[in-house]
């Protein structure tokens, strides 16, 4: 055993290793390692998707004491169905059912370990040899890397910032083959901001429908929206070609650590059953886990009892962090906006590279930015979208002013030199 | 799209589908499909591992306090790392090394979502084409469901019900060859209540080593033991042989519905780091979820403050009905019990199916007790045993004694006239 390890026969699959590179996790990871440590000032995290950290982002009492009560009620200790209890799944499909033209029956629903875990089976379920995916560039690199460890091939179709981030469906169009299984749509949209309006999703909807492709929707920032554009849940068009939604509380109820997320197929012509993959979502969640009992126990109290005021004071937070975002990014003249963002938490921006001195590209202006002001931000390359940056904006007001002193005295400082 | 699928491109992994025939959750979801419901009496569950419906098995108060204290403290709402936040890891660490000859690491420490989660992280890591792992008949089912999406070949050794159902190490020995990568043990032992002496389990550990393979030490019901034998660690011998630890609060704690497991790598040696399983395992928890963040906050509370009050009423419960349970057993004459159980939840015992007239296999006898009866039994066909039955003790007293009045009448009714 001294010697080494010849002796054992154990080899390990080299699909799994190091997807960190990939992984919006594993760039922030880095940037993290690259912070100074002897600045005293605190770390303002703008790269990340995760507010729960800051007081005027907590959670309502409502989710909190629905928790407390499942745990002291003792009922929910026990293992589920694989595909979570009944209670939780009617009330989801109520839930969802508010915003859709039809109904949804408690069957639709599957319960997840967060949005991710839904993510993972529908990939699973829909990865078969040959078979591709399209994927919005920039979109959500968790897609990306899961695709990888299943060996489905991705195709990236553009989203244009010259048309308020819409997917170009041309060339959705022309990346399609025989072998292509769905598209996926995130909306509210990670990273743009952006919120589609019913007229581009109906378009969305017809194009899967005349390629003969499934829609996964991703509609984990359902809700939070802002502007002028209201949430449309992509399922309103399941009679067009067959959705399967994905959600969760972590975002409209600022709980990402909770991990209670959904799967649901919206498909009121009964396709996805009748191509068997309802089956396989079945077989692929028998071999798995689901989320806490006491917590989807919880569930109904949560979606049924939390009130507007929660939400809208969550809403109105959002607004004014994106529109303080928008002001201070036009005060630096190396990155613009073109699209001031509508929803969700994020908004990307273009960097000017041209007009600093000694950075040449988004990761460094991010390491470097790290290091000398203690700023995180994801550099686009991590989306595919090099020379771009993504912004959160889900933090404390004075933590984003705070940020946008540094990211300009830092701009400033690295400016070129007329 | 009235004419059919045809117009859809997708197709569907066909690896998921249809699992649940190996399963035990399948299997007993067939037999509760084959109850009686104009049968008044209530159901008696002894097919499945789930104690925590029944009031005398209640969790401790100190592990619901530990959630809702995580919970109301707010400070747990976010995202964690992959593999768990570090009090917790510190929390296990400590917990397991009591047991140990030296002393575990946060770092050696993975948290998952249940045991289930480590079996499934633990096979991906070794599913590399053309490899295969040992697994122990009879055994746990999930096994060989996780090995056979993954496309993992299962070789199976036997428990010999003549030597106390110890792991038989010449068969071992016979089914290795250099594309075996690991051994499982189950310890104690499901199905069959077993727990390995120190002299036993050195034994494995050294037939492993011998052969150059991992073992995977299942431990999800550690310290349940009533017996003579005291529980045992593998990670005792992980001087010997790399050994990685699977186990969860499901168990001991009486709350499988929490969905809180760990994966340890026992190895003093650090010769998983030098095989690549430790970045293996990093991968694949990276594009994977955690547990919930404030139930991983919660951990060391509970580890660290459960009553040792708590845990020995388990055990004399346990004892109670275990000893119940064999003697019940002999009064019934088609079924006997080769040995008394001495640790987890389960016994096996062995059908004499001549003494029947108009039953022919374990499967059909546990259709019929369900559908005449209203008692649940896990078959051993289900576990790779024809004409066994795996019957659960673990559960309220007066329902074992109701289930095996239930079992008496019934194997009465269907014995073969002399
Ligand atoms: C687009 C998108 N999908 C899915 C997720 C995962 O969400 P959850 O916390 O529900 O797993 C995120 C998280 O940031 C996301 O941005
Ligand atoms: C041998 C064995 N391993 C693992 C598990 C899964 O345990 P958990 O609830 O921690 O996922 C079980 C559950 O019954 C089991 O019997």
């Amino acid at each position: 055993m001294e010697n080494g390890t010849e002796r054992w026969r154990v080899r390990v699959n080299e699909r799994l290793k190091a997807k960190s590179a990939i992984t919006v996790r594993g760039t922030l990871m880095k940037l993290i390692g690259n912070l100074n440590k002897d600045d005293p000032r605190p770390t303002v995290p703008l790269g990340h998707g995760d507010p729960s950290p800051f007081p005027c982002f907590r959670t309502t009492p409502v989710a909190e004491d629905a928790i407390v009560d499942a745990v002291r009620s003792a009922k929910f200790n026990s293992y589920t169905p694989t595909f979570g209890i009944l209670p939780a799944r009617r009330a989801i499909a109520d839930y969802l059912s508010c915003d859709l033209p039809y109904v949804l029956s408690p069957d639709d629903v599957y319960l997840t370990i967060g949005c991710i875990q839904a993510i993972e089976v529908i990939l699973k379920v829909l990865a078969c040899p040959g078979a591709n995916i399209l994927l919005p560039r920039p979109g959500f690199p968790y897609y990306e890397a899961c695709a990888a460890s299943l060996q489905l091939e991705v195709r990236h179709f553009d989203l244009n910032p010259e048309k308020g981030w819409e997917v170009d469906l041309e060339s959705v169009d022309a990346l399609a083959d025989e072998n292509t299984t769905a598209i996926v749509i995130i909306n509210p949209g990670n990273p743009c901001g952006t919120v589609y309006t019913h007229q581009h999703l109906k378009k969305i909807a017809e194009t899967a429908r005349k390629l003969g492709i499934l829609v996964i929707a991703d509609e984990v920032y359902h809700h939070l929206t802002f502007g002028t554009n209201p949430f449309v849940p992509m399922g309103a068009f399941g009679s067009i070609v067959p959705v399967i939604t994905l959600g969760s509380i972590s975002k409209r109820w600022l709980v990402p650590g909770w991990r209670l997320g959904w799967l649901v197929t919206c498909d009121p012509n009964g396709i996805l059953q009748k191509l068997g993959v309802i089956e396989s979502i079945m077989g692929c969640l028998e071999v798995t886990s689901g989320p806490p009992t006491f917590i989807q126990g919880a569930i109904p109290h949560i979606l049924e009892k939390s009130g507007e005021d929660f939400f809208s004071k969550t809403i109105d937070t959002l607004r004014v962090t994106a529109y303080t975002c928008c002001d201070r990014i036009k005060e630096i003249s190396c990155i613009t906006c073109p699209n001031k963002p509508e929803g969700s938490m994020f908004v990307m921006v273009k960097l000017n590279i041209s007009l600093l001195e000694d950075i040449n590209d988004d990761v460094e202006f991010c390491l470097k930015l790290a290091k000398e002001e203690s700023v995180i931000i994801l550099p686009g390359a991590a989306l595919g979208m090099k020379n771009w940056l993504r912004i959160t904006f889900a933090v404390d007001p004075s933590a984003l002013e705070d940020g946008f002193e540094r990211i300009k005295t830092f701009c400033q400082r690295h400016a070129k030199k007329q």
